[in-house]
């Protein structure tokens, strides 16, 4: 076998085939391999004259194809299926090639791979991609995490296949090791934020306007006119604007089994920034959200017996901008979140991640992408130490023409009783941090007391323990 | 040596103190260790009148001085320690001998040292111990995992230290290896959310009505005399009533830094509870909060620019009221939480725990102790498998009669620019689980238009995908 092939793609399922696909598309000799060969010959059959592919049987065979240093993208569904196929890899390359995972791997995973493979001269690239099988072939959001080294030669073509924007390809070197696949996992928890929002601001208009989901398919592709431009809200225009298929009449939603399911990113989130201390509190709220939906047996039994608000509230038609501006400081707030996450893991594992990079490459072939993500850009491009994405001037503008607007929601939906919990929490984190004194000095006085666990003064430096059994005297702790 | 001590404790910081000489006041013969022998020789000196001790210069003599079967509680710092300490004493031990870690380990670990002294012979029991320095000499509640046959020999001298609640002593056994610590983690998170959604009540109540927390600590008092009697209840008032010991005059609480500090329990109850799929949004507020209230820096640049609400709110005298009922409806959702995340815990690991139990042994002794625990207790008792602490008719009642209030408070927090994402979550998880239809239908249908996810129907079994891209009919995905 000659070495013909520029980089190969090993696992052929939806996303890897797409991927090889969107390669060869762009002038690249791609290898093929795939456990079952027949899938490998169905790819070729059926988009052969797409570019030029090079079928292999075996991982040996694809490894033979390959010009170096070789590049194999392992496209496989994460967990232990990619260690054997990294570890076969391992075995049949040499020093410099590059191996690359672009299934959603949590990050740790891809740091420890990344250590053992670089004891043995392989380059390993953890790298994130977003967009689903669509973005897949036609331009996806890339987030390549592993050396410099690797990605300069690894680099140019992944910004070939990558969507663009503006003339930028949404593909840029993250960061070492595990950075890739940790951007990934917090967008992923930012998509989750982003969707319960859109579902509490399509159930608030439709639970007190009484439209219905045809009429507020209208709404959200207004929406998708001005500031909240995105794919997700322009995908909802098209789920709500779609009716039942069964029977062409109704609307799909109102047929859909109303218990969201998830694949484990949004959770991964959260926990991770538990372990940071980055207050997540809008992806918490919406990964929670989903897992309350899916407790069907205690919905069940809640139903009837738990009341609602026994007057009703009405609004006006002002309701839908009302919601809109919620919706547009909700989204601002759980950006800022992920931000300081990404700011926060970057800190912990000595990542040198630029945020205003990472807005940038969201800004096309993913899932969350919009047009604010170009004010993000500008955020970070202007102050890249940026505290926090809500004290920029163009962000702390926005949220304050929006909040009051914000506040007549969130209070709305606790009098109707419908259930807000991206909104309220994303306003209450707000509140929390614009504000002077919190009463998080009453908690540590609680703690204190029942453990000795000692608090800090405002006015002196060191830590105190009142002698409370005692005579209640301060005593020096530090 | 002679073998004359019931029992033994390693580690004599303040805990390991307070429990050795719990103990002994019961009429149990203490062996004592610490790694500096100074500490159980001022031990001895300072309160060998209150039993009889025994004190040992080494873990071997420490072991030689135990009646058989040996019991030995190790009160280390969680961690590394306790591995050492449990490694050298099992050399020590003979089969059917008792290890007891009194903690706060992780369940996980503990699960791990079970497993693993159990092949030697040897029983691991990981137990919780609430009630901080005050409970652990005075009476804690218990929460011992392992085995029925170590708890057989073990339980009743942990009985015969703990609180006693109307004739009943607050330790039980609660389930097989990780399950005492478990609970205890649990019980922690609910700690978390419990001085959480205090601390709103006290800031609304300040913020909106102007008392001063003299006028507060009052208020609380008050509330001590109905259904939110507790601990933490009890010690907010006296919290509240303590003047700056500095200058005696003023309020503690306004020269306290506002800065929440956390040891790791109740982060660890969110991360676990996403594993198992139980919302525990009330928990995770808690825990964000905390962490919000300690980035300084980012509050820094936060105050003064962005801005609160334009006019202000007035509340009346009634506003009291209506804090203390929005405050006890989020606190049943809080305890409700942590109920379903045990029994999750319970139903991951094997674990046949008593919910009704768990309640009973948490009315005295520890940090959550409360009169309501007499409802939580009955409700389980009434009936084992009930789908949610808030469909038993008494707190499904309860919380009924709170829900306006409950409302007004969420709506007037939001409206007034003061954060109380405790309060907000809990209601929102109050609608979420009692309404009909979620929006999770929305989700679904956004999941499988980007992602391919598919859905399930309201009207059919089986799982479906539109086609999207095609001509949006539906397929079977099955």
């Amino acid at each position: 076998m000659t070495a013909t092939a520029d980089i190969a793609v090993t696992g052929l399922a939806v996303m890897g085939r797409n991927l090889a696909r969107n390669l060869a598309r762009h002038g690249h000799v791609v290898g093929l391999h795939n456990r079952t060969k027949a899938r490998t010959d169905e790819l070729v059959a059926q988009f052969g004259s797409e570019g030029t592919f090079v079928a292999a049987d075996s991982l040996a065979d694809l490894v033979a194809s390959l010009k170096r240093p070789r590049k194999v993208i392992i496209m496989v569904k994460a967990g232990a299926g990619t260690d054997a196929v990294i570890d076969e890899l391992a075995d049949l390359l040499e020093e410099g090639d590059i191996v690359v995972d672009g299934g959603n791997a949590h990050y740790a995973d891809t740091r420890r791979r990344e250590a053992a493979l670089r004891e043995r001269g392989l380059h390993f690239v953890g790298t994130g991609v977003s967009g689903g099988e669509e973005g897949a072939l036609n331009g996806p959001s890339i987030m390549p995490g592993g050396t410099r080294e690797a990605y300069s030669t690894l680099g140019p073509i992944l910004e070939s296949i990558a969507a663009v924007v503006d003339g930028t390809p949404c593909c840029v070197h993250v960061g070492a090791d595990g950075a890739g696949h940790f951007v990934k996992m917090v967008h992923n928890g930012i998509e989750y934020a982003d969707m319960q929002l859109i579902a509490e601001a399509y159930d608030l208009m439709r639970s007190l306007l009484g439209r219905t989901p045809a009429e507020l398919a209208e709404v959200f592709q207004g929406w998708n006119e001005g500031d909240l431009e995105s794919f997700l809200i322009e995908i909802t225009a098209e789920v709500l604007a779609t009716p039942d298929p069964r029977t062409g009449s109704g609307a799909l939603v109102d047929v859909v089994l109303d218990q969201a399911e998830q694949k484990g990113t949004g959770r991964w989130t959260v926990q991770i920034a538990l372990d940071l201390g980055t207050p997540v509190s809008g992806i918490a709220e919406a990964v929670f959200a989903r897992s309350l939906s899916g407790h069907a047996e205690q919905r069940r039994a809640a139903a009837g017996v738990l009341p609602g608000p026994a007057g009703s509230v009405t609004v006006g038609e002002e309701f839908v901008e009302d919601v809109r501006r919620a919706l547009y400081a909700s989204k601002v707030v759980a950006y800022a979140q992920g931000f300081d996450m990404i700011r926060a893991g970057a800190a912990e594992y000595g990542w040198d991640i630029d945020l205003g990079a990472m807005a940038t490459i969201w800004r096309g072939g993913c899932i969350i992408r919009a047009r604010f993500l170009d004010r993000i850009r500008e955020a970070y491009e202007k102050t890249p130490d940026l505290t926090s994405l809500l004290v920029d001037p163009y962000f702390a503008s926005a949220v304050s023409e929006a909040q009051e607007a914000w506040r007549r929601v969130v209070a709305t939906a606790a009098a109707a009783g419908v259930p807000a919990p991206g909104f309220a929490s994303a306003l209450a984190y707000y509140d929390g941090l614009r504000r002077d004194r919190l009463p998080a000095s009453l908690v540590q006085g609680l703690r204190d007391l029942f453990g000795a666990h000692t608090y800090k003064r405002i006015d002196a430096e060191g830590t105190f323990h009142v002698d409370w059994s005692g005579d209640k005297s301060e005593q020096d702790a530090s």
